[in-house]
């Protein structure tokens, strides 16, 4: 049998022993549990960059890897703690947006109203492919919870326990609302695609909304007063503003050697424009 | 049988090749190891830090769990190179104070002559519980042994041999007394209990050395200047300065969102008060 | 049958998706491969940072194993891909330098023209106990291959089918030439040796190109305008500025308990001279 997989996502950073704690947990109660750092230096309580981070490595785990996310400002608090089961994918995490990404790649965000603010959390249906337990019962719950660590009393041992084999039905209720936080879902309107930046990335690229698929070769973006002309193919293919059709499947700003960020003065939220 | 697993701690930092070198000797010597990071962000040369980590995550790893701890300002001097066992865990580290904090909990600190300044290394009794050797044969080491590497060429390989079956006694001497630093270990004087912070952790919280356990739901917390009136459940309860019962078992000061040593100027050492 | 292991550095920083990406990527490809974190903190696009950071943990490891080593500011270009074959290890990584400091160890840096700039790349010859791979067949790659992140699409698939057992040849073509980045092969001239500074580590030692074995203990060390006289044992062993030898085989300068990079004001790339 191969082992169970357990990947942890958090913005506990690296120089406490929250990330091993959470560990040594998972490894009481499961062994032979495989555990795979994604990263720990999400930004401090910022849901949108660790929304992010789990929608874009994800997906490329085999199917029924087990993955603890953790960015958590409301612990302790009556927010929701979860376990969703998504096409390939289990997640276990707090219910404050961090499966936002993957609500959008799921097609659920068209439906939120127009009017809502750029990132306000708003409750959406459950994808119908989905399966969503709000997590109750304490029996899978390391004791006593603190009240300030449910990674490692709460989301850790329900992950493990799922590894050794229990159900998600086991764990709780299902629910069919979750919240999600409002990113726009960009199309063509005319001749412009509005965007936004959601993730200013380790080498100050700009990752956009605006999908490659959407976007033709010789296509404008228009982002913190610059305009650029056309895609490039790669990093190095020129000097000064890149445009290019990102590796997460959305349009990216960058640099040659440099950070588009830091030329840019750009940083999440900032308003991205493609004009044919 | 479930593979062994060695945990890593260090202050080597994520740049250099320091961290990648001890995992191949591990790898090398116990091919089956499972390896485990848990922190190489200890500030450098910080043996409180370490000391702090160490005690708050080795305890929720299973039983016979073996820890590599190298936060070594000492390394190739004549300070000694110790494996420790525990009542639940298997240690290899410098003999500087990293145990600290598990020889408070072990009850060991309450001997230290009240004169004593605040962190000054002291030799106290092992516990009776524990068993602590000093290492001093070297055919378990990997050779030559650089006199600035304890890590890779000591610790490390001392404890895939471990993990390999090598028992204790076959690793050195066994000694009685262990280096030990000097924190103060409180209790209620009249209606004071007088700690400090000995943590400032990733966000910003402080975390002191008074225990949960001692303090009522309305005490009051002082602090750099501040004072804080009675525990808060949770780090969203409130705005402002926030006292916690801690997820480490002791006295937290937070602020909803933010950060309590920024906000406060706090540091490790500064006294922390609480009155009934 | 021991697990293979899988070892992966880059510059992709620790709060990205990108290094989670590719563990899925591997797992998906190779379920029981091991993988283990070296380092993803090289400054970005470094490729001499890299470059150290590999020869001075992969020779550590088991014979055979795969280190997936990403530094890649050409990625998408038409600098190539490899398969590399050591005389212990296996190495998957673009051609651009990353191997300098074992071609070096492999003494085919000495016939590098004396006029090349330090660390300009130049085409040097495999040494004849290695074996290199262009990577070209596209069998073995994730589709489509993103221009942006080789990393996840070519080299990580590749190490894990590597780690299945698919034999070198199987991957792409033989070449006989590999990229090298000039850097000094230090010997006496006369009653000097100059070597550079190649590596500030995280404590802010300065490790240099003056192999240990060649200075004796009375050497004299010129570095960023200060003389150090003689070697010491360890870093405590005195107050000031000292020369020692430096675990990884080469004489580094350090402060005891400081950083001699930030005394000095030393970098990469400045002038380190032994005199006897």
């Amino acid at each position: 049998m191969t082992v169970s997989t357990i990947t942890f996502t958090t913005d506990f950073g690296y120089a406490d022993p929250y990330v091993g704690a959470m560990k040594g947990v998972a490894l009481g109660i499961n062994p032979d549990a495989l555990l795979v750092d994604v990263s720990h230096a999400v930004e401090p309580l910022d849901v949108v960059h660790g929304a992010f981070v789990l929608a874009n490595f994800a997906p490329f785990f085999p199917t029924g890897t087990i993955h603890v996310v953790v960015v958590d400002p409301g612990v302790g608090t009556k927010r929701r703690a979860l376990a969703v089961q998504t096409e390939g994918q289990v997640f276990v995490l707090p219910d404050n947006g961090l499966l936002t990404f993957l609500l959008r790649d799921a097609g659920v965000l068209s439906r939120i109203a127009a009017e809502t603010p750029f990132l306000d959390p708003v409750e959406v249906d459950v994808p119908d492919s989905w399966r969503v337990i709000q997590l109750t019962k304490e029996a899978f719950w390391r004791k006593p919870v603190s009240p300030t660590f449910h990674g490692r009393d709460i989301f850790t041992p329900v992950a493990a326990h799922i590894s050794n084999g229990v159900g998600l039905a086991e764990l709780g209720e299902p629910i069919d609302r979750i919240v999600c936080l409002n990113i726009p879902v960009p199309g063509w309107d005319g001749d412009t695609i509005e965007g936004r930046i959601v993730r200013v990335d380790h080498f100050g690229n700009l990752v956009s909304t605006i999908p490659n698929a959407l976007v033709p070769p010789d296509v404008q973006v228009l982002v913190a007063g610059a305009i650029i002309h056309g895609l490039a193919p790669t990093f190095q293919a020129g000097v000064g503003l890149l445009a290019l059709k990102g590796s997460s499947g959305y349009v990216e700003i960058a640099i040659s050697g440099g950070s588009a960020a830091g030329a840019l003065g750009a940083k999440v939220g900032d308003v991205v424009r493609a004009a044919r």
